[in-house]
């Protein structure tokens, strides 16, 4: 028998998920801890690291290099245009394994959930996660549930952390760019913002623009295929694509420069941008990353990158160069030039 | 130069952590963000694989058995006697490790700040968590730190993962007791709750009562030399010791019977539960761990248990039968027998 037809056998009250609502009880470790864990996360979540049941999970492995990396997420609203809370938990650690040139194999999951939260939404949020998973291909093996009082959470918060392997030959971080090397953004920014933003402020625009929250991890084991050289690879999230290029340039010590005209960004984002008064370079993206590699192998590597479908519209923006004031500049589409730099804070808070 | 000395050379506005307060842009991934984690974070958890700066830690492992294991943090109040949020994140992780059998090696430490928190409590709380990980040898290798608005968090909540290697001799689950096995437990229990919902109440005895936390890695290390048949392990935290054998029941499908007498309860716990109308069965421990192991092996297992400061009270206090009803029963000291169940929910909430 196993654990799932145990647990069915077994199964005592159900949850009443149409109606029923977390109370501080679910936190407690006991009974009512069981319940949502039998009836909600195990079948869910599905698979034999989980189904061990004990307080860490098992794993083998092979000898070689590993990554660890962990986001909380509390994102508002949960549910959003192209997305949740439960897709863009899973998505974000797969891609910040992804990026660092690793095949995402685990994750586990924290959830942090405010008495009241009805238990119809955390099914939907851990039925998403789920799915995202399953796209991923990564099992989540463990994790925690914890009830804080009315008032003193908002709904759902889920830390997801993740562990992969990363290839013998892969050698990726944000402080291998050189000057002369390529940068490469995989395709149009800002819609994650953008989506959320517009949906928060239910702008009317919003069925037009969706998050492109999405795992890219197959989309980087073929980039690493056709070139394992690759020196820096990030998703741009929270403080988009110039917050992530100003982090690089600083890791690396260097300058970039790049060609606003180059920068993919939608009609509806760059317009929604100008209603809103935000600029679509520091708006978020759940769904994209900047790559930096060798002048020689950027036009193949952008060509690999376009056969891909979260990939299709990836462009050369710009290059590195040496600048020992690490700054990032920009040839506007006027000719002129400017420098961009990190924000103080957020253009929107709670984006991811 | 290492990565701390570039960082103090080019250190922008310095925190103001007498005075300063969390505000939405310390969790936007821009300047302010930057200033925390350089500031703060990096200089407290100091170690080559956080200074690597990139989005997910690299580090090698070699072929084998690991664990991974993750807990969010929700503790109210955030210091209390014996110990904070910080020490007890890092503490609450690595015994899940450690008592699956594994040697702790890394953590990740993800952070969820309400906005208005002094910087001064976030500080006490890392140095803690920093001072907490070196008694434990772990390091903390990845984090991320988010923020919401006031009044839609409480102060801090902590999600740490762990990851640990399990020797191949180690072979330790909640599904392996056997009717005969002796059951042992690691000391005085209920400390933990105690000192908390003292400490919550100002009932003026919380000098008295501290809180258990503490690293049981080095005890576990040692019991594993001892007698590498261990059979289960478990630290039994929120529920207590009566919810942990009642999960070993049911995982093991056998019974439990227990003696009153032989568990180790403080006078002073006796005395507060009986106040406060708890039971000390179903109380938190944060230091403690409940043990099965094989009718021949308990006696040596238990001396070498006592040989260690968090051991030191370790008892013999039941053993495993048979019974498919999987039920915990309890010899009182009385001489009557009662039935040891699961409550549906905690005594107290926000435990850990």
């Amino acid at each position: 028998m196993t654990v799932l037809e145990k647990i069915k056998k077994n199964i005592g009250p159900k949850l009443d998920i149409k109606n029923g609502r977390i109370d501080l009880s679910h936190g407690s470790g006991g009974r009512a801890s069981t319940q949502l864990i039998e009836q909600l996360f195990l079948p869910a979540f599905n698979n034999q690291f989980l189904n061990q049941q004990d307080d860490a999970a098992l794993f083998s492995v092979s000898a070689g290099k590993m990554v660890v990396t962990t986001d909380a997420h509390v994102i508002t609203p949960l549910f959003f245009p192209g997305g949740d809370i439960g897709s863009l938990s899973v998505n974000g650690t797969v891609n910040d394994l992804a990026s660092s040139g690793a095949k995402p194999l685990y994750l586990t999951a924290s959830f942090i959930l405010e008495e009241g939260l009805a238990l119809c939404d955390l099914k939907k949020i851990v039925l998403s996660m789920a799915a995202a998973a399953k796209l991923a291909d990564v099992l989540i093996i463990a994790g925690d549930t914890k009830v804080v009082e009315r008032g003193k959470g908002d709904g759902v918060f889920i830390t997801t952390t993740g562990v992969g392997v990363v290839p013998n030959e892969v050698n990726i971080s944000g402080n291998k760019a050189k000057p002369g090397d390529k940068i490469i953004v995989s395709g149009f920014i800002g819609d994650h913002g953008v989506a959320i933003m517009a949906h928060r402020n239910n702008l009317g625009f919003s069925t037009k623009i969706q998050s492109d929250t999405n795992p890219l991890h197959d989309l980087v084991a073929k980039m690493i295929t056709a070139v394992p050289e690759i020196h820096c690879m990030r998703d741009p999230t929270r403080g988009g694509l110039a917050t992530t290029l100003n982090e690089l340039a600083q890791q690396s010590a260097v300058g970039m420069m790049i060609d606003e005209s180059k920068i993919p960004v939608r009609c509806e984002v760059a317009s929604a941008c100008e209603l809103l008064g935000l600029d679509a370079l520091y708006v978020a993206n759940e769904g994209k990353l900047v790559v930096i590699c060798d002048n020689k192998d950027a036009d193949h590597l952008v060509s690999v990158m376009r056969l891909h479908p979260f990939g299709s519209e990836s462009q050369i923006i710009g290059e590195v160069i040496a600048d020992e004031r690490c700054f990032v500049q920009l040839k506007t589409r006027l000719g002129g030039m400017r420098i961009i730099d990190r924000l103080y804070g957020e253009q929107l808070p709670r984006i991811c």
